[in-house]
């Protein structure tokens, strides 16, 4: 297909965290352009951070690989392993399954953008570092639960 | 892992294309940023184009997504149903199994560069719109084709 209309591409909000998670991604908007072009077997999705906010939860995927790309402003890439500030034209990249932890955080004055790529997979286990929290996909059906594999009944 | 230091990705530049394509594809060249991180799932190239280059010959991917998104520069997405004039911050999809050939091509003066993104499929069949000429990967290995699945025996 030709070029992919931004403009046109819905900017969504929110979160599928449940509270009280789902809040702190507030700041937080982003186009799914990857589905807009007709893609499924990565999403590619353009992020927009306003000042003070969170990209995710540090989060660490078991069967997704994941890459970014910083378009605008200054993002503070935070991991299980330290912090390390990015500018545009800098770039990551987490392998599935290492277990460490990541998170984009925008601690600047002015709104930043990225690009992030994902595999889709339709089986996943999301882990969070600071949360008793886990995102399980299989089938394509999404369960929060605790760390100890029990349904996720809100922080503890 | 932190963020990838680009300078130390290996620039490649050549082609897996037999002659006469290989030498098309002069002034192309592309850093591996998914590999250098570690990633297997998809791949992500930084590729340069400088004047008067190509990024491919014009393809479709029988099982692999694909993204690009333009960083610098001005670039022609020709596809078989027309071309479209692409600038920094202007990107495109091509889901897999479309039969839609396309490639970028700079025409322009300048240097031009682009992100690529594709899924790492160990089996895949490319096809070209412009030559009797087909780059089948099964199980990871590759092979070069006529498109009656004869084995590729140079132009005709």
């Amino acid at each position: 297909m030709p070029r992919i209309d931004i403009e046109a591409v819905p900017i969504r909000t929110g979160s599928i965290y449940p509270e009280p998670y789902a809040s702190m991604m507030k700041g937080r908007s982003s186009r799914r352009l990857g589905a807009a072009g007709g893609l499924t077997q990565f999403g590619v999705n353009l992020v927009t951070l306003e000042p003070g906010a969170v990209a995710s939860l540090r989060h660490a995927h078991e069967r997704e690989d994941e890459f970014a790309w910083v378009l605008e402003g200054e993002l503070v890439l935070v991991e299980d392993t330290g912090e390390t500030i990015m500018h545009p034209g800098d770039c990551a990249a987490w392998p599935c399954g290492t277990g460490l932890h990541h998170r984009f955080e925008n601690r600047s004055a002015a709104p930043a953008r990225f690009l992030v790529v994902g595999t889709a997979s339709p089986d996943e286990r999301v882990s969070y570092a600071e949360h008793d929290f886990v995102i399980l996909r299989e089938g394509g059906e999404t369960r929060f639960l605790h760390r100890d594999g029990s349904p996720w009944s809100g922080p503890r």
